[in-house]
């Protein structure tokens, strides 16, 4: 005998714990939890991901995730669209939308190149993001991709990418490719940082304005 | 403009989030890792939940969530009928069943008397199990509730029920009630109680004095 009483209890634990960082433990809990909703709430639990994944669009300009074909960032006449903010994932647009900091118009490539993970620049929006630098009336680009090494290696190929786009464009050599400071987190003690973000932020230091 | 990119997305996110424990940054983890998979492995997730609502029956005998009329452990001939686990929930008797040192029956309360939650005697499974008392041949009942006050009072509880039993139906009073040893911790849920405290907690089972 299985260890769950019932098959069809067990095909929806094993549906919950193929979530990422759900456990078996918790997956019997959740689905549990469901089971005393009422039929409507389960129905609607299990139609919303449905209707995501049938109807969800991506914005033809960014590849954010949008519910019209032009996301409403992309289609904001507020927005400065001659400055771009390269980002992983749609949370990324989230948490700098999030700082009310930025002005821009974003680029979601959609992951990052990682060879290890056989990622590669054909499999992520770089391409496109090509398309709309050749397009022209783009002043700077913002390189926001996390400060891991594989952000790092996906921020040398969109570099040298764009450099390589000044030959056919003469243009993008007026292009300013900028990234997001690295230094110590506001808030953290030094003592605490570690060494290689402590020796940048050294090195890379900034004019103080008192 | 909301927090989402899309309405359809924070559909989805909130229902995510509507589960007990995840909170809404990991909820649009987890829906952008659904949206990340096949049309048909979001329609399978999707679905096992509202099967599982749909089809789901209970054990008419024990409670317990079951895919046929009689669960397959009240079916079984080797099992002993005459002796009946009490316990609050489907995780109990998982939980009871993987020490493999029990071969009685269950009886899932389905919740434990809670006056702080508004749980009464009436909204759990006592006098479906106070019938199958007063319809003989049982022998010993162990209760195997939580070591909580709730749990104390739900013990008490069932206990007198049984006693007032005894005045039309004599043979209750042969009726020997134990409950679990208190091996297992005050205050611990009997899911994460560890299978060699539990079993012995089932072995060592001492006789309930009320």
């Amino acid at each position: 005998m299985s260890e769950y009483p019932s098959q069809i209890l067990e095909q929806a634990v094993n549906q919950m714990a193929s979530l990422p960082g759900v456990g078996r433990r918790t997956a019997l809990r959740l689905v549990l939890h469901l089971l005393r909703q009422s039929d409507g709430d389960v129905q609607a639990f299990a139609n919303a991901f449905v209707r995501l994944k049938s109807d969800v669009l991506y914005c033809r300009e960014c590849h954010n995730i949008s519910d019209t074909e032009l996301c409403p960032i992309c289609a904001s006449v507020r927005r400065d669209h001659a400055t771009i903010c390269v980002v992983e994932n749609v949370q990324d647009v989230m948490s700098i939308e999030n700082t009310g900091q930025y002005n821009g118009v974003y680029h979601v490539l959609g992951g990052i190149i990682s060879p290890m993970e056989g990622v590669g620049p054909k499999d992520i929006e770089i391409d496109s993001l090509m398309e709309r630098i050749a397009g022209g009336e783009i002043k700077e680009i913002i390189l926001a991709l996390p400060t891991t090494m594989e952000g790092d290696t996906t921020n040398f190929y969109i570099y040298r990418r764009i450099r390589n786009l000044e030959s056919g464009h003469p243009e993008a050599a007026q292009l300013k490719i900028s990234q997001i400071a690295r230094g110590v987190a506001v808030g953290n003690q030094l003592e605490y940082t570690d060494e290689i973000t402590l020796g940048r932020s050294i090195v890379n230091r900034t004019e103080f304005k008192g």
